[in-house]
């Protein structure tokens, strides 16, 4: 196993999947053999998963199930996707992964970190990031970005889903402590350009070996 | 929770299905309100689940994608059918429960009965059957059965059948003695009404309020 597998974590709105393009490119400009994927989602198996998933007639859909199905995806996403790349030396990254399951069914749906940890354990059979980027964001800043975007006013669903995305970033707070040596914390609420200086400089830092610590005297350790 | 929860077990050609359903009448007949279901499927998304397990197309899947797949229909069938009908204070016999995946994934396939276990107690969060029934019988009487049946020759595929088969039933015996004082192991090679009264018997009792080892002095404990 001679490739790096980052994963990049936060909510909509974010800009991870920008950040994710922009890596690509540049590590791809370094010379680097990299692969951008993303869940859930990417094979066909995964795929027919999410169409379950995501079919909005489901509305008896358990959290339970849904959180299996999750891990379900995932683990055939990794293992058609992921891990061949990384067993050819190549650089994986991967637009969401294990933490969005933790923060989301775990922690903001309450069905506890633990518990939805120990299925996702069966799921990735011992494949974990080198290395998470965490984007931070205030869910208040991200709903104003959709709005901007779609030019619609906020609705009752919006208010309910803020409530919902604090529980997720509340969520995403405690990984970032309990994980501490794998999870970088950017703040996302700043300027595109700074957002991936620091998001490059990470991945790099990590591909050449330097530990989270040499670069991140910059980054968010002063969660609450 | 007043309801009783049984579930049955064992190879295809055991006579499972026969077995719920003369009991269910049985029961019936004796003033007993009863549901007889079956897994996987039994409601729309586990169908939808099942739909994807069972897609002779997706060669590719993993062990731990189809043990997810099975937990996940399994949590929804549960949800939306078992547990109503338990708290309703109704009798629910379950043609499979969660001892077929810790026989045929955990054990046959090789993925581990603890590692199964884990994904399943997340899935059933605390729903077990008060009673079990595993219909014991040589894969190769089943193997018979499926012959006479349908008149064909034994070919290549029954016989990498038959030593799967094989796995499984070490499975179930291992699974027997494991949860000696919840599952009841039945000899499935006698004929048909012994193995009922037998089957009846213990459910019986188990409804009566009597342990499981007061009527099963007939039952296997030899097993090796």
């Amino acid at each position: 196993m001679n490739g790096y597998f980052f994963s990049f974590e936060g909510p909509e709105g974010a800009g991870k999947t920008t950040m994710v393009g922009k890596l690509e490119s540049l590590l791809r400009k370094r010379g680097f053999d990299v692969m951008a994927t993303r869940e859930p989602g990417g094979v066909r198996i995964a795929e027919a998963i999410r169409a379950i998933i995501l079919n909005r007639d489901y509305t008896e859909m358990d959290g339970r199930t849904e959180a299996l199905l999750y891990a379900a995806a995932r683990r055939q996403h990794l293992l058609e996707k992921i891990v061949p790349a990384l067993e050819a030396g190549r650089i994986v990254l991967c637009d969401r992964f294990v933490d969005s399951s933790l923060a989301y069914q775990g922690f903001a749906r309450g069905l506890g970190i633990e518990e939805v940890w120990k299925i996702n354990e069966f799921a990735i059979d011992g494949y974990m990031p080198s290395l998470t980027i965490y984007f931070d964001l205030d869910p208040k800043i991200g709903l104003e970005r959709i709005r901007k975007h779609t030019g619609r006013e906020v609705n009752r669903l919006d208010l309910e889903a803020l409530s919902f995305h604090t529980k997720v970033r509340e969520g995403y707070w405690k990984l970032a402590k309990r994980f501490a040596d794998r999870i970088v914390v950017i703040d996302a609420s700043r300027p595109l350009d700074v957002v991936f200086d620091e998001t490059a400089a990470a991945v790099l830092a990590c591909l050449e070996g330097r530990s989270k610590r040499d670069f991140h005297e910059s980054g968010r350790d002063d969660l609450p």
